[in-house]
Order: structure tokens, then C-alpha cells, then sequence
């Protein structure tokens, strides 16, 4: 699209202030109403953009791919047609177009899983995060792992348990380490993350390896991630081999998926560099976004900071996933890694901000060291623009009692 | 099928001293001839029962899932299905049936993945690995982690950089740990890890925990596994989140998916127990199986084994895997972890065979720490009945140098 994007929409919702999805936005997810079929959908202030009836009546065009029940094959065609469906969405909607389109009612809406997630990563790119977690695990000399200014670590994640905002997650059962050897117990130490998850959208080849900028492009959009975290579980499994079953009772992503080019306006620099990197993963403009991100528990806000604290930007990470020649596909997932400002009152999981259930905090008047049963945890993130703003809506999930 | 099983084929090759697909194996897998459309087969002898044509003309019913490219569809009917398709093969196949079948020669076939991975897990159950590979890590003080003999620990890997036995391997670069700070470099400890695959045939729900006895019902069959290592790469990554781009080069499985029915005559017991195991772990029968296992390197014989050293069996570690209601889907690939015997002429790995590489070994005249540019590596595996053997078949991947 040439020339200035219109401001407003015929949509009134989308010119409210603290509105998550102006015009300027245009998330994509899949929905369905009173049942019907789930389909692909973009969201405008309370309404949703049907985009499967919008194709059906030839107002745009993504070969059928919005009758599917998850993105992948939208995303599958490639950056010239994200920007030409945004360019198109942009007209139809803005203040002015005289088009009736097909809208459905945000409230009256069920939102599923936006993709189908082909693989998870879960990378630990948060400096403060990895620090004050490592204190916790390893103790103050060993925090920071020797590696982590040099790369993006990162590992595998399970792409089955990622499930969609409004699911609940039942407290899981496991192993832990008890006074006379392992015991079998629900969770004591349930823990949320605040993350953003990338999704790739475009494949890359066995033994390729992509560059930063290529990594760039690859990407599509970013929605909020929950890497629920059973914290006892963890400390009793994670050596040598990483998290397991201690990150496989869910993983809680947004319903919307704010592209990249929605988020274009925000790019900021991330945090210093304690060190140069080697020239696979320089960037060549900032990787990041000046975007408010935090997290409340049973409606109380908790942490709060910038997604710009960051020391590894998602198309780093995406970078380095490559570099032995792994191949990426459309719709992996890859979490950012907790992202914690450098206080108590900015970091993205109970463990940090309360040193590990040491020194609980007060949430609506009771105390909390870990997360409870019945709580419920709720992530959000928005760039504040000229007179907008680009959120991503709520991301939310309920705790259920454990199954013993 | 009730009765006794026919022991020998009309397919004379099947009925052979050493062939590794005899008329009790029965082998599932991936094809094509001539540049024609992959389809699924069976292998008995030197020939492959083509099986979509066997549905085409009303031999076998399988929906049509015979017609597609993997194996998926056909896994996912389940064990009555599995079964009535062996039963049908067998009597098809036994020496007296008079039934023209569509067979073509393995020599004309090109063998594919036999299955689409859906996600694939690495674990780390052979007790002499753990310990050996440990020491080599870690020092022997802290050579076995704590947990190890309480719960088959694992990692997720990436299902995207799977392929079938043939396909070279590329060198990875990647960033290893340098006297000045960190490297970029071609892997200077490229190693192979021994392994059997489990492949799971059933789903199981979000929240929903297997016990050891169900997880032996969800699994279909096993292929070899070779998890190539990239040990420098792995060394310097793999503190706390646990190996990553070391593990991504690329994993070789075999071709032919051996099913769990075939391996029943071969039931074992595995390694003695260290300590009684929580009751989510116990096993009501033996979970492994006598059957040797071993690799090549250039053709020449090198570590040898047998699978019943194995410490969990698949079936624990399935059902481990769900402790935490992670789903499993079906073409979930689990690795069993490296196979290794007490011994050096044991070990499924040159890490362990050479000490870490400080103790080469002759490869046809040649001296090997690690795998050269250029080397093949063989996996092999079959276990022995009165008059036939249940094989694999080859496993191998030739490695490719690096590109810089």
C-alpha cells in the first residue's frame, strides 16, 4: 500500500482509546459462531472480519485458505500475499469505504487455535530472567550460563500441549525431590511465563542456513505465550537433558496474531550487548519492539515491562535454529523466553518475583508464593502509536485442581 | 489369527538363513518404482507387497490408507486394524496360498519416511550411556544424574530434521567453545548415537495420564534410530535447557517399521534395578527385547549390543511422557537413548567407545576419534526365532562436509 494508511475505520470501536484492534492492527485468528464451522478471521475493534464469507463473495483472495480451520495454509503463500490481503483489509475497512462487509460479533464469537502449531521452541532470552532463575537453580556464581551472551539458547518444546486462550490447565502430577528420595505429588510450585511466541511463515531447507535478515522476513506475527512451568517438577528433571514433563502441562498462546508488519512502527533496540556477537547473529537494524508487555493474577496487575529488555530478538533465535541446518516450517512456534525488567515488579514469573517463594506477594488481599487452584493468570502486551494502539487481546488461563 | 503362524513363505527369499524380513516379520513401510507415486508396503524377502494395489483390488481393507505417502493414516485405525491386516498378510503370504499379490522387487524400490514424525523425543535410558557419556561431561563424581534411576529422562527434539536411512548428513557448523571465548566452526566431534524408535500408534488426551500397561497397547512398532551428535556444538549448548542445534543436524531412522507383534516371541527383561520405581513406572510384564543390536562404520562391525541392557523400555517411556497430560499423537518418534553394553565394544557411540576421543580406534586400517567427511555409518538390529530372524534392515547416512 502506498501512501498514508488511513487512521480511522467505519468500525467505531477501532478509533476508541485502549483499543487493542484498530485499523492499524488487523490480527488474524479463526472463530466460529453458535457453532458453525471454524474459520480464519481478522479482528477490528469488537468485531470480527469473516474473511472466509470475504472470499466467498471475491473481496479477497487467498485461494479458499480462509475456510480452513487454522492459518497455516494462508500464511503458506508467502509475504506477497500477507501484504496484499493487509493492503485490501486496510481499504475495506477504513473510514470512508463504502463496502458491506461480513462481520460477526467479538462477543458472540468461540476463538481456537490460530495455527496448528507444527513445532515449539522455547528460547530464555531475558538477561534479568535468566540471571535471577539461574540464582534460584545454580546459585549467584553459576546464574548466567558461560554461553548465554553468545547464543540464543534455547529448547524443544511440545507442540500438543499448546492450546489456545480460556483453556484451563490442570496442575499437573509428577516426580519431584523429596527429604527420603523421589515423590510422586501434584504441583507445589506452579509458575506462569510471560513470553511472545513468533510464528514462522515460511519453510526453510534441510542444511540452509538463514541469515538475521532472512530470519526477519520469515516471520509472520507474534502472539502472546504462557509457558506454564511446574517449578519442582523442573529442578528435579532439567539436568542434563533441559525441561520436559515440567513444560508439557500447557502452553497458553493469544487467539490473535499481530503480524509483524502491525508491529513495524515499534521497532526498538533490545538490551546492551555485554559482549559482540559472532557475525551469524548480528543485526543489521533493531530486532525489537517498544511494547508495554505484562501479566495479572485473578484481575490484579503483577509484573509489567518492555518487550525492548531483551537481549535476543525472535529472528535471532530464529537465525541460530538453523545455523547446525535444521529446517524450519510454517507455523513453528518460538516463545521469546520469560521476559523480566530488572525489578521484582517486572518480572514475567512467580519464581522471580518471589525469589523463588521466599518473599510471597499479596494479590487481591491473600498471599500467593505460587500459583493457587482457581487462579487465573492473564497476559497482555500493546504498542502505544499516535493516537492508537496495536494489542494483542487477552490470554488467559484458569488453574484446575490436580487429578490424582 | 488363532493357530499356529506359518514359518515359511512362498517368497523364497523370505524363507533364507539371515534375511531379515521372514514371513513372521511382516515390516511396514514407504515406496515408490520407477518415479512412480509413494505408496505403503510391506517387505517379506527380497520383494515389497505393494498394499495400496492390495487394497485396489480387495485383498486387504484399510479405507484407502495404503494409497498415501506415510503411514499415518493406516496407525491411526488402531490395534484391530493392525492386527486384521497382519493376520490377512500372513495368510496371504504363507507358502501354499495360492493368491496372485502385487509384489515389486526391493532392489527397483525407493524407500521414504515411513511415517510423517509428528513429534519425535530423545531419551537416555541405557544406564552404561548415562554413566559413560556422564563422566565424559561432567566428571564421574556427578556422572549419573540423580533422577536417572527414577524416571527415564528425555528432551524433545525436532521432528522436521528426521529423514530415512540413504540420506547423507550434512557437518553442521555451529558455535563451540574456544580458548579465547566462543567459535564458529565446522563440528570437529561429529558422533552417531545407536537407538531404537518407538513409533506411537494411538492419541492420548490432554490431561490424561498412560500407565506403563496402556502405553504398550499405544505403541505400533519401532525403527532404528542413528541421533547424530554433534558433540563439540552439544558441550557448550546444552547448560540448563539441554541439547539443541547439536541434535538438529539431521536423524536417521530405517525404512521399515517393525511392529510390536513381530518382536513378542522376543520379550525380555532389561537391566537389573538399581531401586524400586514409583508405581507409575512399574511394569506387570518385561518391557524390552532380546535382540542384538549394532552398528558399522565403512562396513566394518564396531559397538555391538543387545537392546535388553536398556534400563526404561518404551512403554515407561511413553507413559512417562504423559505424566504431566502432555498428548501424544499418533507418529509421535521416541528415542530410546543411545544403546550401549558395559563395554567399549559395546557402546552405540564413538564419544564413549574413543573416551571422549582421547582413545582412538582403527576403522579399516584408519584411526577414528570421530566420524570424517565422507564416513557411512550402519545400524543394524534383529533378534533370532527357531529358523528366522525379526531384522530391520540397513539404517546408514554417509556424512557430507561442511559448507562454511
Amino acid at each position: 500500500m502506498t501512501g498514508e494508511r488511513p487512521l480511522r475505520s467505519w468500525v467505531q470501536a477501532a478509533n476508541e482509546a485502549g483499543c487493542d484492534f484498530p485499523i492499524q492492527n488487523l490480527p488474524y485468528g479463526v472463530f466460529s459462531v453458535a457453532g458453525d464451522a471454524p474459520r480464519c478471521g481478522v479482528a477490528i475493534g469488537d468485531m470480527i472480519v469473516d474473511l472466509a464469507a470475504c472470499e466467498a463473495r471475491g473481496l479477497i483472495e487467498a485461494g479458499g485458505a480462509f475456510g480452513q480451520p487454522q492459518l497455516n495454509d494462508f500464511i503458506a503463500q508467502g509475504r506477497a500475499t500477507w501484504n496484499a490481503v493487509r493492503d485490501r483489509l486496510t481499504a475495506l475497512l477504513a473510514e470512508g469505504a463504502d463496502e458491506d462487509l461480513p462481520l460477526v460479533a467479538m462477543a458472540d464469537a468461540r476463538l481456537y487455535l490460530p495455527i496448528r502449531v507444527t513445532e515449539f521452541t522455547d528460547f530464555y532470552a531475558s538477561k534479568n530472567h535468566a540471571f535471577n532463575v539461574g540464582v534460584l537453580f545454580r546459585g549467584p556464581e553459576n546464574a548466567l550460563p558461560a554461553q548465554w551472551t553468545h547464543m540464543p539458547i534455547g529448547y524443544n518444546g511440545r507442540a500438543s500441549s499448546v492450546v489456545v486462550s480460556g483453556t484451563p490447565i490442570r496442575r499437573p502430577m509428577g516426580q519431584v525431590k523429596g527429604e527420603a528420595g523421589p515423590e510422586w505429588t501434584a504441583c507445589r510450585r506452579l509458575d506462569l511465563e510471560l513470553e511472545l511466541g513468533a510464528i514462522v511463515g515460511m519453510d526453510s531447507q534441510m542444511g540452509e542456513r538463514v541469515s538475521v535478515a532472512r530470519a526477519e522476513e520469515m516471520i509472520f506475527g507474534y502472539v502472546l505465550l504462557n509457558d506454564w512451568s511446574a517449578r519442582d517438577i523442573q529442578a528435579w528433571e532439567y539436568q542434563p537433558l533441559g525441561p520436559f514433563q515440567s513444560k508439557a502441562l500447557g502452553t497458553t498462546i493469544s487467539p490473535w496474531i499481530v503480524t509483524q508488519a502491525a508491529l513495524e512502527p515499534f521497532r526498538s533496540a533490545g538490551a546492551e550487548r555485554v559482549n559482540p556477537l559472532l557475525p551469524y547473529l548480528a543485526e543489521d537494524r533493531p530486532g525489537f519492539y517498544d511494547m508495554v508487555i505484562g501479566w495479572t493474577m485473578n484481575g490484579q496487575p503483577m509484573g509489567r515491562t518492555n518487550y525492548n529488555v531483551m537481549y535476543y530478538s525472535s529472528a535471532q533465535q530464529l537465525a541460530h535454529h538453523t545455523q547446525s541446518g535444521c529446517p524450519m516450517r510454517v507455523g513453528d512456534l518460538l516463545g521469546s523466553g520469560t521476559i523480566s525488567g530488572p525489578s521484582p515488579d517486572q518480572t514475567g514469573a512467580l519464581l522471580e518475583m518471589t525469589q523463588g517463594g521466599k518473599v510471597p506477594v499479596t494479590v487481591n488481599g491473600q498471599t500467593r508464593s505460587f500459583i493457587e487452584d482457581g487462579d487465573e493468570i492473564g497476559l497482555y502486551a500493546h504498542a502505544e502509536g499516535a493516537g492508537y494502539r496495536i494489542g494483542f487481546g487477552p490470554c488467559t488461563g484458569q488453574i484446575l485442581p490436580a487429578m490424582p
